[in-house]
């Protein structure tokens, strides 16, 4: 430890820290700078970038000791704050940069180092910079950054002027399908928006700090947890086990299928027998600091009988491998699609029959932001538990009996997100903050480290799939075969949903009437399987839309055209049955033609024997909702300043609070309130109504139902006999309520039965996308040059929001098509080893057209719309693959190393 | 524990704390928000001022759980930063209103709120408004924040410039003797400063947080510590006792006068054979949190056989008081004064002899912050230990054998103080922080509540005094006689030196022939005797300028001609037989002559039978520097862009840095360098040469001739033949060395021998006080109307720091009079109890006019400057009192029931 003087900000203080100490960590945790984010800790996700000494840095790498005395640091904090925005800040509200916003101090810092440094960069150099610099985003695929920081320049270099990069409200004062920044935009561009890292930093001096004993095994008997020896190291105030838990010790998957095979009781909290895959939790020890925590972790004894650890499906489905759950068959679920007519027959006389394997990797969620949360007991004796939920009131169910809490007794608040892409659809550390909390009766704050962020919070269940497809001489197609096996971890929680997602989308976007196929759901000991954007639909696609191109190239028709002519058009069905809601295909082909002729032109003209072109196509379908007749619930009351929404529509980063602004504000127009004057309250199980899961894309179509019922039972109650609006005053003086809480249920939708047929959902998003590429066949490097994309995700709530959206999610697609995954459990436990996209990973054009279908169902036309750009955007980028090179990728990711193998076997 | 939305500085917060604890605690320790100060915790100083919901706010005083949800917090953050300042602030900075600068966030904030509500106040509006919320400044006598708030209500009107508010240099460039602001004021203003116990709030996770078990008797044996059940208190790391101090477990007090009866060896560290005063420590307590600490010190359990308790000098004398410390007399050192001719005679033959007893009293710093510090081992092993001290290198001295270290492996730093006003010239938590970090190998953080830092840190030695003086039949003063007891407490650090300055002070300013007087320091049981302020003057003044009144009253003569007559003229001797090194006393009293009369005119005018009015004088001086040969070592380094200046002049809050740095720029005027080229280094003994303690208002002369030295090295290594000055690049070319360690001694000056005769400092400074006042003789309360000073402080370096030390020196000059008092160690042991003046009880017109006679032995002709407000502003109250009434008092403080005492007994 010394002192040092340090000028932060251009404010001089004096600093006594650990020479060993990370500048982050003396910023964050001894100062309280969290406008300084903490993203990977490891120099890999540029969330913690400051100017130190007029250089761009990566305060997580630079020890104290080498922060010379007299240094100048410069954080977000110093560029601008709230109420006097930097032009920076200003352009990256304008173009919406910040979904989660954890990266996007980050951005702000090196984007003005760069600029000071180039004050009229190109897009390249930009995106260069952000490359070189390890700016990593996770939820906009950087264009809105790249288009962000060239405004900011113009308007520095005096081309622009602020105003040009302001959002101005439309004359007639409606803001649905504007591009009205989100609310949170400007806390998220100045770094003053707390997440739960952040919000943890702060919290009451008795708060225990968590350290986690895990399994560095997959398998084994558990016979003996010492915690004698670590109890007694300095700082400790309790090491939790199993024996703590006053509960059931699990965390229950609320099963709901009939034929799953398992209860949904598999997942413990704390492990008590068995451990069942690597990570999972043996003992939690509670001390004053993080550090003390850790050090008396490791004196934890634990006694292991080591089993055979299954790391995949297959090994699962050994007729040698033994049950991972004693008593519950590896293979606990399956599900059969039965539509139209035996297929045998069907294949057997069709003048075009193909079939492939494809397998679908495990894909990590790469949130900037690991896992982190905290616990306490409110002033009303509640278990209040903060994390990165999306699904307050499920996990509230999901945890309370195996904590061994009454339910109202337990509180879920949901922290705002550095972004979760669906892994919080699970539960991940909520049970053991809950669990610890009880045990101590302290304040717990825990923090996942990026291994323990990759190695135990839930990841994409990979996929083995087989598909077989019959065609006319048309290239109609007549009929589809499938069989797939979901390696969905050892914890069954909707693992059962999962496999029916195959069921739902293998195929789905064409009509094809008869269909046999069964998918499977196996417990393995690798990671669990949780959410993950368009849940179920990457790997169905992967089958579905790579077989069609093998088919079109049987045929030897272009697969553009085979497709054209077997999208759904009025009368098609969808795989389980359902009549589409709208088909819009036929209008999104049609208009992406040109573009597709022009750049297969293209592809031709530029490809060199070394770089070779091509061009891919896939489209994509994904439902709104969860499966049958879901709802959603609401609540709206009118203040003397406006009106408060209540709902629990979280955020994973989406924009829940543009999608519950816009949502409100429209169905409010009649009172012609000010967006400003709509107040939201979020995500609180003690205040906010049971919304169901920010899943599925079910919010903008759920409970922007919801909100729109809650706001037209309040107008209602506001009109007067001649039609105009009673005050609040008014209303107050008639003794009319203020609030109204009201629900939407999808009536119109229905479960799957046990042949895979029903309306699962009463409204779809539908998606065509065309990828350009670039392939070296030297090193088997697949570039992405290009993106263009026909989204219909119905009437638009917000512009900005939307498309954000979609430039993610593509970003996402081109990651899962090439680069990311989490097999090997050590290598792939960091943001670069798990193949995270940096900026130059991702093409500076992706062309996003809308077709705003109205949805019948969907609030004031709206479908959902976050999951539709990863159905199978990465398809058509492998498809692009095989057109530049004639070399199928079946396995992904498409490593260099493959591709090279495909075009050595050539 | 709960969740709310504070909007902080417009800035929304999401914030989780206990519904018990304070708002200020929340804002500062969980959010760091240490702009809020905090000094009393209890609502009496106005440190931690914010606007809570649009209404001034003592946050300390607000529970959580009377916030409501979205409240909105202003704290000085919001009104303005660094480079960013507020009109308010601008002015604050241009008056020099921060000296220690722990108030100037509440005032911001208060003024804030103030010109909010009326943008054009009256100074009485001002006042009262700042009397009412408590507003507490110890340091500039309030004038200055009037005049700052009048000039910024007119700026934020339009009635005045920014420019009018800002200081600009002079075009000679030269800074001495001007009003440019201190380098810390910014920092101070805008509350960035970080004070002892915020940088507490920002040590490294793993403090150890202390509490101290103290003893609630003032004097007993101990019989039994037992810690036992305390170590096993949740959080405890370890509770420390005298056992685990490794030294001898004793500050010394340096002792260096033979003649006294102790060894200097009093006091311990940790105590463990006695207790001998009220707060004595017994144990500390180490843990994770301060309440866990706080908890834990109610365990342990002490046995104590209690002693009679001496709370007096008197009492201590009894002939039946046991010795404090055995072995050594409760009188433990005696000083006489022999000067001239016996007065035994002399008073027999006198035309006027008059005597008189007074007492003054236990005055308190009151502080605005308690005392505070933190300890920790540095890289390179030293035992580093950062507080309030105003005597680093002094206090590594007095600590380091008690400890047990090795002086090089011991390190004293001072934290930048929110006033000390002399307290801290006595070490007082620096060993109890060194003894447990030693124990731990931890970081340790203690900060006192104000009880604490009333009770268990020095204050001014109480002194019954007795003298007689004698007088021809013009009123020349023939002979003085003197006897005094110290009070100085269990402890007897410099409690010689205190009794010798009655020796030095009493009759000072007067040309006294024939002296005979005897002084004595006592142990006692009250709180120990620190440095304060005029250390010795107060008391030596009140009783010669009170019995100078009651001479001329018994000679018929005015008051002011009698001092008149005999005050310093060339050939005059001082009470040690010195020759003053100049004499500017009769210049002084021509000067105030006029308003001597004017004032009394106007009292005799003005008085009515209930507002009596009266005009008081004194005159008081004071040395600059310890006894004898003093000297100061300085340092001064060339840099590429300037210098920097390395010195151990600590600073209360007097302004060390403006003293610094005036006094090196002069010294370097022909380097024509900008003053912010030149850079402080201050006050860590492992980087800065040991310049003496900042005490005795030696620091301007002795460390201000150490700089001079330094610089004037400096300038000659840079010197060309031709006269000009090489560069930077030319000093390194031709390598010259570039740091010069300067040293000065004040070989002049001598100590004073077993006669008191000798001359111990090099220079004086000397002032004249006229306090106007008006008793209510319904209520006996004092008011004082005007104060009008003459002062000498020599050559001024830095008028707008020279001026508040003035005012400040003054104020607490009438609280000294009228109200401040530590005697009731419960009553009196906060702000409020123990008489601090707020905005009203100090007049809005305190008068300075200087004489700059140049001192040949201060560097540029300057002496010191801030004793000499104190030494006998009191006494020019006490006078008027007297003079206004008849009524005198003699025992201070003059509380309204003792005038009224006085008035009834007439």
């Amino acid at each position: 430890m010394d002192k040092k003087i340090l000028w932060i900000n251009g404010v001089r203080r004096v600093i006594i820290a650990d020479k060993n100490m990370p500048l982050m960590n003396v910023l964050r945790e001894q100062l309280l700078l969290t406008d300084v984010k903490n993203g990977c800790d490891e120099g890999q996700c540029g969330a913690c970038s400051v100017i130190l000494n007029d250089k761009l840095t990566l305060s997580c790498l630079v020890k104290m000791e080498k922060v010379p005395d007299e240094s100048t640091v410069l954080t977000v904090e110093g560029i601008g704050r709230p109420g006097k925005l930097h032009p920076i800040q200003q352009a990256f509200i304008f173009h919406g940069v910040a979904q989660c916003g954890i990266c996007t101090p980050g951005f702000v810092v090196s984007s003005y180092a760069l600029l000071l440094e180039n004050p009229n960069p190109t897009r390249q150099q930009i995106r260069d910079w952000f490359t070189r610099h390890h700016n990593v985003c996770r939820c906009n695929g950087y264009i809105p950054y790249v288009n962000a920081v060239m405004d900011a320049a113009a308007v520095m270099r005096g081309e622009k002027s602020i105003k040009d990069i302001t959002f101005t409200l439309p004359k007639d004062g409606k803001i649905w399908g504007s591009r009205i920044p989100r609310p949170s935009a400007e806390a998220k561009v100045t770094g003053t928006l707390d997440y739960g890292g952040d919000l943890g930093l702060k919290l009451p001096p008795d708060t225990l700090q968590l350290a986690l004993v895990q399994a560095e095994v997959s398998h084994a008997n558990i016979k003996k947890i010492d915690t004698s020896e670590a109890e007694k190291m300095p700082g400790v105030f309790k090491v939790v086990t199993h024996k703590d838990v006053k509960g059931k010790n699990r965390i229950t998957g609320l099963i709901t299928f009939p034929t799953n095979k398992g209860d949904g009781w598999d997942r413990p909290i704390l492990n008590d027998t068995k451990v069942f895959q690597y990570g999972d939790v043996l003992a939690i020890v509670c001390a004053d600091t993080k550090a003390h925590a850790e050090e008396a972790a490791k004196k934890v004894k634990v006694e292991l009988e080591v089993l055979p650890a299954y790391m995949s499906a297959p090994e699962a489905m050994a007729p040698d491998a033994i049950e991972i759950h004693p008593g519950t068959p590896n293979i606990y679920f399956e599900q059969k699609t039965v539509k139209g007519e035996d297929t045998g027959p069907i294949m057997e006389k069709a003048a075009y029959t193909v079939q492939g394997e494809y397998y679908l990797q495990r894909q990590p969620h790469l949130t900037v932001e690991p896992d982190v949360g905290f616990a306490y007991y409110d002033d009303e004796g509640r278990l209040t538990i903060h994390s990165k939920s999306i699904a307050i009131h499920l996990h509230h169910a999901m945890i309370a009996p195996g904590l061994g809490v009454e339910p109202d007794k337990l509180r879920l608040v949901q922290n705002p997100a550095g972004a979760t892409f669906g892994y919080k659809f699970s539960p991940s550390n909520e049970a053991l903050l809950g669990a610890a909390c009880m045990a101590t009766g302290r304040p717990v704050f825990l923090r996942y480290n990026y291994h323990q962020h990759m190695s135990y919070t839930g990841k994409r269940s990979p996929m083995w799939l087989k598909i077989k497809v019959a065609a006319d001489k048309e290239g109609r197609l007549l009929a589809m075969e499938g069989d797939w096996s979901v390696d969905h971890g050892p914890y069954s929680e909707f693992g059962d949903l999962l496999t029916l997602r195959v069921n739902q989308f293998m195929g789905a976007g064409y009509n094809i009437p008869n269909i046999r196929s069964i998918g499977r759901t196996v417990a393995t000991n690798h990671v669990w399987g949780s959410a993950f954007r368009a849940y179920g639909s990457p790997q169905s696609f992967l089958a579905s839309e790579s077989v069609i191109d093998e088919l079109a190239e049987k045929m030897g028709m272009d697969p553009f055209e085979l497709r054209y002519k077997n999208v759904y058009r009025p009368g098609a069905t969808t795989p389980t049955g359902q009549t589409p809601e709208v088909t819009p295909f036929v209008a999104m082909f049609d208009a992406l033609r040109p573009k597709y002729v022009a750049a297969k032109e293209k592809a031709k003209k530029e490809s060199t024997p070394q770089f070779k072109k091509g061009v891919g196509i896939s489209l994509g379908v994904y439902g709104c909702g969860l499966d049958g007749t879901d709802s959603s619930e609401a609540a709206v009351e009118l203040t003397p300043t406006g009106v408060i929404v209540y709902a629990s529509w979280e955020d994973h980063g989406q924009g829940a609070d543009a999608g519950m602004l816009g949502t409100a504000h429209n169905a409010l127009l009649p009172l012609e309130i000010a967006p400003s004057a709509i107040k939201l309250v979020m995500n609180d199980t003690a205040i906010t109504p049971n919304s169901g899961p920010a899943g599925g894309s079910r919010s903008q179509v759920l409970t922007g139902n919801a909100i729109k019922v809650s706001c037209e039972m309040l107008l209602s109650a506001m009109r007067k006999p001649d039609g105009s609006y009673r005050t609040y005053d008014e209303m107050v003086a008639e003794k009319i309520p203020l609030k109204y809480s009201g629900s939407w249920t999808a009536t119109m939708a229905s479960a799957c039965d046990d042949k895979g047929q029903g309306a699962p959902f009463c409204t779809y998003m539908y998606g065509v996308f065309m990828s350009e590429v670039t392939v070296d066949t030297q090193t088997g490097k697949t570039k992405v040059d290009k993106v263009t994309m026909m989204a219909d995700v119905g009437s638009i709530n917000n512009k900005l929001v939307v498309e954000g959206q979609m430039y993610g999610g593509i970003a996402q697609g081109i990651g899962l098509a090439l680069s990311e995954d989490f097999e090997d459990i050590h290598k792939h436990d960091n943001m670069r080893g798990a193949g995270v996209p940096y900026a130059n990973d991702i093409p500076d054009t992706i062309e996003v057209q809308f077709f705003e279908t109205p949805r019948p169902d969907g609030p004031f036309g709206a479908a959902g719309c976050g999951e539709l750009p990863l159905t199978s955007s990465h398809v058509s980028v492998i498809n692009a693959i095989a057109n530049a090179t004639g070399v199928r990728i079946r396995h992904l990711p498409a490593y260099p190393e493959k591709v090279l193998a495909g075009l050595q076997g050539k």
